[in-house]
């Protein structure tokens, strides 16, 4: 069933699930060119904010948890995903190593993690799970939330190689973002696939880059659309290393927000929309959820009744607490300095009952297998992973709502709103795909 | 929902399942190798029949119909596939040719063919119909079961490529199966993709060399799971062309009929099954359907109330009737010669309600997307596709029916019990892909 959803369906988005849908097979077609140049990571997932005029991704998540969220009638789509994907990488594989977050007392995290073992093992590849916790010495038994054990074992690293004892698989799947770095155990390792790449891990990974490769795709994407790419791209700048702590470090901030409020201004006047602009300040690693900060006003900086710097510099490091990693070297937690982007807000207008909800599109290789509703019971929720428990209510969507419905009226259709939904969450992992190979290490080998 | 089955669940069928279950990662690793090496046709369907102590493939259809049987929670998993063969074989496409059967009055056939549409369209391609019919120059509406119209135009074939009136598809995809033979339209296009291939079309294809490939495929299976290629292979014999009409006409009949009860009775006391043993005669090629007959013993040839000779005759011209194509030179309908291919039994024990429950696995490139049970209403229906409607009860299988569930104890469990479908009916296929492998009339140039 697809849950009942208010949106603002007011102009522009309208006509944009209207011209999505008609060129659908030119859009596949974009997306099967593009593909052709390109590699799709091998799993991803988009959080996307629909304002009712707008549509955009908000976050593009290489390491994604929610598979759990999934229908059950969804997973076939998953199996048959992950087989395409595996056959191209390692046809002759028979085992698959999975490195999972440390957080395995998060039954949520351990719900999806399961899923995940289960859609690998029917596309046929024996999964166990390898404990990226170098201190952990001996096997661990992960309960899960359905009664059943799984077993958390500690990594075998000899020479060239990764597995576990007794096996030795072709592939290794991150399900770590290394937001906390990335151990010595999972470097070097040229005999096998290390999936995703080491340097999709947020002690590597910039959002800034990711928005500016997105910013790309968007312009391609818009221009074969014939459409305004602000409409499906949010604008955004960012700061190098600095100290929010100080009113003068924010300066860059301050700089990028007035700039960015001001276009918006004139976007929204454009296409007449009545609504107050407002920017989010990010750090520019690590997951988002706690560490956003809201902005009407640049002026908001410097005006807060609770001190601001100390409330940004606190909000900020809430979000970045796992990004002090001692192999990383010095950084934010430690000396102070911190890296800011500053984006243009994109409200969310989807409501289930009375809660923001915003849409979470699922892939893997280049398929849409899925999503969900992510629903924020509170407003500003802190929804920090490992947590003791998350503020949001999953809703799956309907079987079969990637595919369009063509002929039924936009904005009145979910199974379109879904495919468009696919199309927009596609961009951003395309937009990753170009990402990830701007900012290969090894790139440098073939120029 | 799954439909409720009846089935004779005793013996080896249930150690079968088990086997498979448990074997699933080295099943899955075995068709991924299997596909390194052969290409899978373009999309295949399998009759299977589970006689409870054995299940086997009976007819594998390289042009399948049926795909409107498939339940709408199925699609994704279709579009996906469809994704999935064109990207391989023409990326750059954007137009689909679809040419269908002619018998577009039969509303089951439309129906399928409908839904062909959809997910190619789905998958990002133009799809238009073209009539392989050359005496009709003009469109033609096609009037679809839901009222809606498609239109099949008129070939357009210029030197090297095929298409019609500003249409030039980068793959031509056949849903005619050419038992009439096929038309100058259509052969030498060497500039195109034409799916499946000339060869595959009943004016050349032969059941003896699809069940010598399968028996191949079997044998090489049943070694990976160490079991009894019997318990999924039915076993055959062919003679080359004969004339029905005379009681010397049948003695290699007379002789494979023989041969294999003795050999079926031999496996069966193996097994302590108390059934009586009996083989079908078919028609070397063409669809079955009409032109099916059964019998326990072979001197049934001789002794029969209705003179045998001419009622086997009929029977088999029945079937026939689709393949006297001037074209093809002289043939059975002319000269009174024919094809027969001699097969063991294999009795389908699954019922619904009281009905013989026939499942149909469905198949695009590698993957299984979906299936669906034929349910004969009478005992021995004939099944002319093209006739004025057909007497089975298509019954979809359950949404997430490809997906095994381990643990469940085998037997009970229909997801399991389809998953084992799925794996029988991918033999099928793989052996298709071996059977057009062996008869490619182009494969000499590489030798």
């Amino acid at each position: 069933m697809v849950p009942h959803l208010t949106t603002a369906l007011t102009g522009p988005i309208n006509e944009l699930e209207q011209r999505v849908l008609e060129s659908m097979p030119a859009i596949e077609r974009w997306f099967r060119l593009e593909w052709m140049e390109h590699t799709p990571p091998f799993y991803t997932s988009v959080d996307l904010r629909n304002a009712g005029f707008k549509l955009a991704p908000v976050a593009t998540d290489l390491f994604p948890r929610g598979f759990n969220h999934l229908t059950p009638e969804m997973l076939p789509l998953a199996v048959q995903a992950a087989m395409a994907a595996i056959e191209k990488i390692c046809p002759e594989a028979k085992n698959l190593l999975l490195i999972p977050e440390n957080c395995t007392d998060n039954s949520f995290y351990l719900a999806s993690l399961q899923r995940l073992v289960q859609i690998f093992g029917q596309a046929g590849l024996n999964v166990r799970l390898g404990n990226l916790d170098e201190a952990q010495t001996s096997p661990r038994p992960l309960h899960m939330p359905d009664g059943s054990e799984m077993l958390l074992e500690p990594l075998v690293r000899t020479r060239g190689r990764l597995g576990l004892k007794d096996f030795d698989p072709c592939t290794i799947l991150l399900n770590n973002d290394l937001s906390t770095g990335a151990p010595r155990s999972i470097q070097y390792l040229h005999e096998q696939y290390l999936l995703p790449p080491l340097h999709a891990g947020w002690h590597v990974r910039r959002k800034s880059q990711h928005f500016r490769s997105y910013e790309e795709v968007a312009k391609k994407f818009a221009k074969l659309l014939g459409m305004d790419a602000w409409l499906i791209h949010p604008m955004f700048g960012s700061c190098g290393e600095l100290d929010p702590s100080t009113p003068e470090g924010l300066d860059c901030v301050r700089h990028h927000a007035d700039t960015i409020l001001g276009k918006v201004r004139r976007k929204y006047k454009e296409y007449g929309i009545n609504e107050k602009p407002f920017v989010v300040l990010k750090t520019n690693n690590g997951r988002d959820g706690a560490g956003i900060l809201a902005l009407r006003d640049a002026k908001e900086l410097d005006s807060l009744n609770d001190p601001l710097p100390q409330r940004l510099h606190k909000s900020l490091h809430k979000g970045l607490h796992k990004s002090s990693h001692k192999s990383l070297g010095d950084n934010a937690a430690d000396t102070g300095m911190t890296e800011i982007i500053v984006q243009e807000g994109v409200q969310t207008m989807e409501r289930i009952h009375s809660a923001v909800a915003e849409p979470v599109v699922c892939m893997i290789d280049r398929y849409v297998v899925g999503g969900y509703y992510r629903v924020h019971a509170e407003r500003s929720a802190d929804e920090d992973l490992c947590g003791p428990g998350s503020s949001y209510v999953p809703l799956a969507f309907a079987e079969s709502s990637q595919l369009p419905r063509p002929g039924v009226k936009p904005g009145v259709s979910a199974p379109n709103r879904f495919y468009m939904y696919g199309v927009i969450g596609r961009l951003a992992m395309l937009a990753a795909s170009y990402e990830l190979e701007a900012t290969d290490p090894d790139a440098e080998d073939y120029d």
